[in-house]
């Protein structure tokens, strides 16, 4: 059985990238052309179906990854995740690999059916998922062994991006150890009984952009589990603390960009981006995604 | 506004319950009048909705609430939300509350896309959601902002009922506390400043059935919080330990139970349970909503 990694790693040096782009839909950022004013229900599921569409065409030589977010899916209800069936088809039908950005975690047999909804092969199971660990190991096991059945991967949160991660995530634990350490810790005994071809294992983690510092920590205590790297860009993470993410080959983790790039067009204080034209949209999209490959590419191969 | 608390206390008294049924639809379960051998995939989501009609029939005298658990139906893509959207529609036109067990939470901007799902005006929008504080407070915060712009509650998970829950829940902090304990006390907060004409905040707290003796600990600190108790029966919970769950009126919990009520006809050691009748079924679900209501109210009024 082929270990997940191992693809994740392929891309990373076939297409020379380490960036991953979010797919967020968000009828607000939207131009003219993919959406009028005062839209009925039907044109704006087909609008974020063109979006994401036009997204993924403008994006796909130059990342690994798409990284739906189900919560901008699951806000329309059974009609949203239709969207995100059609999107997750096309991507994959584009050989681009999508991380559902779910978040999930529950009790083990709870556990169980989320994993196969996004690992298995419900309608939208995509190839990686992320984890929230804090119904303990019982509640993240699940995830591993249906990824390992379908030769799939999970990213489980070990240091989130937001501002108030520290609240649980840095609590000081009776033993002096960072509460997040002791998670990798945990992790890391798994991830070494799941290496694949390339050293990484396919159980991933999420560590934060937006702190760098931590993540020299994390790096050292998880050196197999690939890191999802979330928050550059409007949450504050910038490209260029970005090498202590990576492992001396440059490889080892994805940097995940979402409104940067997607909404790269929008102008908070110009209304002219509304008038955008399809053309001009994918060409800054396209450019957008160039740019933060490269940034981050620098920094990656920086020695 | 009205506070979701007061309506909750409010459904327990007039209906003198404290009981919760799930609604975690699993086919292998169903009866043939439900479902026959090799059913499409029409058939299967017909045969789910028409099950979720029958047990709210057949429980909603009974009970404070139902409790939708979103795996089993995100397992089915959008047909599987639709299907939730009915379900949904259906209790909330019989005057039963609807919980969604989602465990959502993320980043600020996302958990306002969770909180407007399962909160606002969305198509799977129910009456309260159970919310994963494990990325802080920005990423509650917003669950708690939505809920009360839509008079609706929240449970946030404290202490699960699961057996590796221990593994973070019940870390000891530097300060000798328990993670749980520190992060119910950092909740009391937001309940002090969000109590309703009864003395419950609509902000809310899971609390595993299977652990009475945290319960004990856990109630003195969140006072204003109505618990949401998972755990009963398959998990292990008894209902002979939930009193110190309750307030010294008996009120203040609800005790969910899915399997254990929903199912209640299904006999691993003997097949003829597949040919029970629709009449039988309702029956037999009615009684053991009853005997389970009546065993909780026994124990939350003993004194």
């Amino acid at each position: 059985m082929r270990n997940f990694a191992d693809k994740i790693i392929k891309h990373s040096i076939d297409k020379q990238t380490a960036l991953v782009v979010g797919l967020d839909p968000n009828i607000e950022y939207f131009p003219r052309f993919l959406v009028g004013e005062n839209p009925t229900i039907t044109e704006i599921f087909k609008a974020i179906l063109r979006f994401n569409k036009l997204v993924i065409d403008a994006v796909k030589e130059h990342v690994v990854a798409v990284k739906p977010q189900l919560a901008y899916y699951e806000v329309y209800g059974s009609a949203g995740i239709q969207v995100l069936e059609e999107t997750i088809a096309y991507a994959q039908s584009n050989n681009v690999i999508v991380i559902n950005d779910a978040k999930r975690g529950d009790i083990g047999s709870t556990s169980e059916a989320y994993a196969k909804t996004f690992l298995g092969n419900s309608t939208i199971s995509g190839d990686m998922v992320t984890v929230n660990p804090f119904l303990g190991s019982d509640g993240y096991q699940p995830f591993i062994e249906v990824a390992e059945m379908y030769g799939k991967g999970i990213f489980l949160l070990i240091k989130t991006s937001n501002p108030s991660s520290f609240e649980i995530q840095d609590l000081k634990l009776h033993n002096g150890e960072i509460l997040y350490m002791n998670l990798a810790k945990d992790i890391n005994k798994l991830a070494l009984e799941t290496i694949g071809d390339q050293g990484y294992s396919f159980i991933g983690a999420v560590v934060g952009a937006t702190y760098p510092e931590d993540a020299i920590k994390i790096r050292k205590t998880l050196p197999h589990s690939i890191f999802l790297v979330p928050g550059l860009g409007k949450q504050g993470g910038k490209a260029e603390d970005l090498k202590p993410y990576f492992d001396h080959n440059g490889l080892g983790a994805v940097i995940s960009s979402s409104r940067g790039i997607t909404y790269c067009y929008h102008n908070e204080f110009d209304e002219a981006w509304i008038d955008i034209s399809e053309e001009e949209m994918i060409h800054q999209i396209t450019a957008a995604t160039i740019e933060a490959k490269e940034q981050i590419n620098q920094v990656r191969f920086d020695s």
